[in-house]
């Protein structure tokens, strides 16, 4: 028998830590989190930004995004399939939505001086998330280098650089 | 060809006007106002409310909701199918989330003395919204009073009362 | 391994007892009563009406509707979303057939002298029925009366009167 | 702008004419015959069958079935895919519901002296009908005779007498 | 946890046994086969022909299929929903590619003097085969004789002689 | 009305070519090839491999894959979403088929000494490519490189050097 507790969270007031690499931080809000959310075809997220933090480029293997800016400025796109790659980008400003249809890599980041937050919804309770850095440079165990080599263009050491970094 | 307008929308930091008797104001972003989310599966809408205000009880025929409060408190609930009709209720707090299941009847109340926010996105591209009063005593053309007035059990001139304010 | 005791059910030709408030009774099969329906997307219900007797406005959360007259005449009707909220309505005699979209509140009423009888069927082996006046005045507990008041423009002693009803 | 007879049909009540070689009869109300059935993923059909009358086997390549026997008794079955090819049949009576699995091949029979009439619903607004016989013997133009003898495994003549009655 | 063997089969570029009474051999690659298929919605099988070998009229009642010859030429067909039952087919050689739209029925024979080989795709992880001999004439139990004689307006002795093939 | 040359497609047999840097060709039979499989929820493609050829890394948005391998030996693989990406790889030999799950970044490379052949189904009509590094380091207009550099974690002329490729 359902209870309240199955459909609700709290805490998305709060910002997420972004002492990381890349300046972003993604608090999920996803069945895992929510089980009331099993079955329904939905979910969100909180992303949070320092200046100049970016939310790499990544995917969701299953499902569209629908993104609103609460604070500060951030700079977003995806890129269309092959064989137009076409960069659809624009700068956001408070209260702007913006748009990631499903599967596509997209990404933020913010360019205004202070912190940034941003609400994400997705269309599926369980989307995934695939961040192309890590999924490409850091899988366990990793993609063989020369393979990457060949599908990026460049010399080896070059792949072996940024793997020693994921 | 998609331009990056199809995927845009703007102003949704800005308040809604709530100078209506319930008290609240949907600012909707679905298909109808951004044509890149159609066949997407998801939209969103923010939903204003002054000190008291209510959105009043609604479903949406095609979708699941899932709101997030960005200020003030509310109380939100949805009450579960026939036969057992159980009210899910709780008083959310900036940064708590609740979740809608598809098509069930649910409802908002600012219960601070601030002005509330809330975002909530929906997992479908046209999700549709009856809100109750309307469809029931406010439909164009009437629903017949005496067959109301069974439903609800209730005299007939109360159904004239009720049908007069929609 | 299925038996074909899961794909059946008896006892369609037999009247619901419609003796309450309505005057109607509506006889399930769904999933629940047929196993058999499990993951087919489909099921149906018999629904009885003496003399005046109505359906009152009700909804399918997760179902679109089929339904056939076949004794009497019944009034039905659906209601469109916002912001138009028309009445979609007609008088039904033996053998007429009527469509529910998914998710609308919809209702019927008996304008016969005899008793009606109709057959519905669903897009889903677990519809769901919403009975609106059951869900808005008569959950457990109650949506409080203050909010409803202000939700149907009414004071709260009407309110209080159509909940002591549920 | 939807209008009320695009969600209504009449007629259904009326015995279809079932003076051909199986003796039987359906009356679809499928999207074809009533718009507003697009894209809610539901239709239905009347079958009426003079005493011995027979639905000859036959599958829906789009939906699932249920059937309800208004009048006489039904004999009634559908096989399970291969390897099994179980059949799963029951004598149906008045009030009796039955359920036929989405694409499997059934059939009914009317095992009563009188007429029999069954409502049958389905899970699309275009679920289709393959009559068996008619698409392997009946087709325009023929399958190659020498193929259906090889598949059934039995003279060629036999074929182009079967094919002949089509 | 998910492991590598979830993901894969081995064996494919073997021919099928193809000595049975049709010539041809089915060799599935279904989530019964393959349980990383679950929830993905495709599977596959290979399908050998010796020469004049048939791969008897059949349907998947929850898929589409889409082929492509390997080796050798295919006749290949399938048969429109009542009431056009056309039959829309095509010879094709080594390369080609056919499609069998859902549930419908189709075939495929060797029309080559060597053996041919057919890969075929199917929109469903379960897609379920469902060979139209087996089903009509060799259930079990059978499928009332005097039912199929009226079926196929046949006299029921053709009837007996087809159902003991099977 | 339909046509037998909407549903194939010829050519199939034939080697695509993979005179390109990567080493690899994709022939697309999608629904912009075949009109036939417009809704039905499945397609292919042809893959070639020159010996060392690699098919980069990509996903469909719209699509699981299942793979065969018609000739030589492919080093097969995808990685999992966040936070495992655990890259899931195996060596297929001919007749090995392998499964790569919706959206998931996958790749191929020929380990062999001859030209590699594959087979691969999709579970959409349209289910699209994104190679990541066209989409990443191809773009029309390119993704700035600054955010390029940090997501990769490596100086921008090390980005510069990449996209100079694309």
């Amino acid at each position: 028998m359902v209870q309240v507790n199955d459909f609700t969270f709290s805490g998305l007031h709060m910002a997420g830590n972004t002492s990381n690499v890349v300046g972003s931080r993604v608090t999920p809000v996803f069945a895992a989190q929510v089980p009331g959310l099993n079955t329904l075809g939905i979910s969100m997220a909180r992303i949070d930004f320092p200046p100049w933090g970016i939310n790499p480029p990544y995917t969701h293997p299953r499902a569209s995004e629908i993104l609103t800016v609460l604070e500060c400025s951030l700079q977003v796109g995806f890129i269309t399939s092959n064989p137009e790659n076409r960069l659809i980008a624009k700068v956001l400003q408070k209260g702007d939505v913006f748009v990631f249809p499903q599967g596509l890599v997209h990404f933020q980041r913010n360019i205004g001086h202070t912190n940034a937050i941003a609400i994400a919804a997705l269309s599926s309770q369980s989307p995934g998330v695939i961040t192309i850095g890590n999924a490409i440079f850091g899988s366990n165990p990793d993609i063989p280098s020369d393979l990457l080599a060949k599908a990026f263009q460049v010399d080896k050491n070059i792949i072996y650089q940024i793997q020693s970094r994921f």
